[in-house]
């Protein structure tokens, strides 16, 4: 049998393993931050519809500038956007790849601050631009001078920034954003995948935006959309970013049901949000209940919570796999990462915390 | 206003133009070698049934290994292949630039044969790999003499054939594939993406896949399956080659609605193949009739047909465009491209062509 030795493979990539986390379908699915609740019915039909209408001439190319889509993102993000500041690919890890292609590649390189998503210093080295890992402060937060310090001493091309942080759950402040943005001459890219979950009030990147052309705030239907399965990322920026874009995506890489199964998602947007409350106040009832129980909950700002004071996190994630009950194990000692699930899901996570912790 | 050259883009894509045909909506579409037939209602049908399944789990992550789909792929290419064998993304360009990220890259070069299906060479420089342009015989064909010496003077990493070949239309030996083979240490990659127009009785390079682990055959479900706007592009290798590919991936690339529409579209194999003999009948009248209006059609084994005897390319497209009908004018001197439509599309082009045509 051939193996992957006996293949002229990249030298980079001998001995890696591919990413993902492990695969298991188990009742209470609680490990990769997914929104938990599944679209309402309505919803589902105007899509379906939609759809159908798209498959009349699926035998044609798509619209390759998805203008429709573009239309319909720069409505629900607002700020005075359009669609020429909009971008979509098939989920946000296709949108990085695409700015990674367009401002890195051999002999530039990203700095970022771990612990963050993981696949950006993987979609990094699959663009062959090279990662430069910063420092966060005490509390996994980025001040202002931090951030400043690291883009000053490493010069990076690109800085990418995750807010709220995945895994931590953290919170960013703006002036940190636009302190990082003065100090350098690159790209700065903030991931908002998670901003839906924010504060009441909290402001996003996009507000930083205007007169900032090296700015790009990335986001995703994944989660506050419950459109993890329909793969959208997409991104807000100058026109000239999108048109630098253009120079490095594969044409038509977005079908025309991914187009118009967003279309008709965004045309719901309220209702969809609706769901995002009902996450939030899952999410804080499992800050309180752990630190009730004893655990060091970081304060979240996202659909999912990290805590520590974990005695064996491994063993801990097996005991609550035994129950049906999946999380995330990120190999950070001492901790174990939650998403916020619907209030039953929550809850049987929360019962099975409490027999499982030993005073 | 910022401009692309405000921004710090990659050195190499500077004065660049992004890729892609004119998007111009004509009564006859003959430009991009769509399927110009609709897919049958009853395979819409089923299509949407199976995504109407899917949305009510949309908010997770689709299966990152697309389990269903490369059953039913392995099931449709048939040749003794399984699950195992098979990959799948968003189009075959994103397939060729998977194995290309995998394979090639920075330092690594890779042979092609022009003039070739342009993507190759694009996506070659996207994923920084150089691009090698070996010269094809006479009648743009490509001799195993021929494919031997330029493998053995130029010492490529991967080897890229398209057969049959666009925007050609020319067949391809599978001995100059097996010779190709036999003369590297490299990948060797056969765009099949016309495959299902082939000749009756003629070969795929799947027959040469056992015992040959480094050679890939690629092909799509836009030409014969009608499906251009799902974005649908598959390989068959070695399963060590999708192990390679696994490394370089975006996770979770293939949307659950794209697996549901695939897996439905090739239940529908032989409904949907049937189109197929109905264009290629169209494409042999095009090259016949074509013919006897004194143009030089080359033989096509695909759904398109590259003429030459064409004093004044430019003027003919536009007059052509000016009735409404639409076709490719690639650059090569004396030469024009169009794809078989259904009859009433290719009657309508021809009429034209005879009226256009001053003898």
């Amino acid at each position: 049998m051939t193996s992957l030795d006996d293949l002229p493979l990249r030298d980079d990539l001998r001995g890696q393993e591919p990413y993902g986390a492990p695969h298991l379908h188990l009742p209470v699915q609680l490990n990769v931050n997914e929104n938990t609740h599944p679209i309402p019915e309505d919803v589902a039909r105007d899509i379906i519809e939609a759809i159908a209408r798209e498959l009349l001439q699926v035998n044609r190319y798509p619209d390759r500038e998805f203008t429709a889509l573009r239309d319909s993102l720069a409505g629900y993000l607002g700020h005075g956007l359009t669609r020429d500041n909009l971008w979509a690919a098939n989920g946000s890890n296709e949108v990085l790849q695409q700015i990674l292609m367009a401002f890195g590649g051999p002999g530039r390189t990203v700095l970022g601050f771990p612990p963050t998503y993981s696949m950006h210093s993987i979609i990094a080295h699959g663009t062959g631009t090279e990662w430069i890992a910063g420092e966060r402060d005490a509390d996994y937060l980025i001040s202002p001078e931090t951030a400043v310090d690291w883009v000053t001493r490493t010069k990076p091309d690109l800085v990418f920034f995750c807010a709220p942080n995945n895994p931590t759950g953290t919170a960013l402040g703006l002036d940190t954003i636009a302190a990082a943005y003065d100090a350098t001459d690159g790209m700065v890219i903030v991931d908002e995948a998670y901003a839906e979950f924010m504060p009441d009030g909290e402001p996003s990147a996009l507000t930083l935006l205007e007169g900032r052309p090296r700015l790009i705030v990335s986001r995703t239907m994944s989660k506050a959309f419950a459109f993890a399965g329909a793969r959208l990322g997409y991104l807000a920026a100058d026109p000239a970013v999108t048109d630098a874009i253009r120079l490095v995506r594969l044409p038509y890489h977005l079908s025309a049901l991914t187009q118009a199964a967003a279309v008709a998602a965004l045309a719901h947007a309220p209702e969809m949000l609706a769901m995002v409350d009902d996450i939030k106040a899952q999410r804080d009832r499992i800050v309180d209940e752990l630190t009730e129980l004893g655990y060091s909950p970081w304060p979240s700002a996202a659909n999912f919570v990290l805590f520590g004071g974990v005695d064996d996190p491994a063993a801990l994630w097996q005991a609550l796999l035994d129950r049906g009950i999946i999380i995330r194990n990120l190999s950070i000692p001492g901790h174990l990462r939650v998403s916020a699930g619907t209030a039953a899901e929550t809850t049987a996570f929360l019962d099975a915390m409490r027999e499982l912790t030993v005073h």
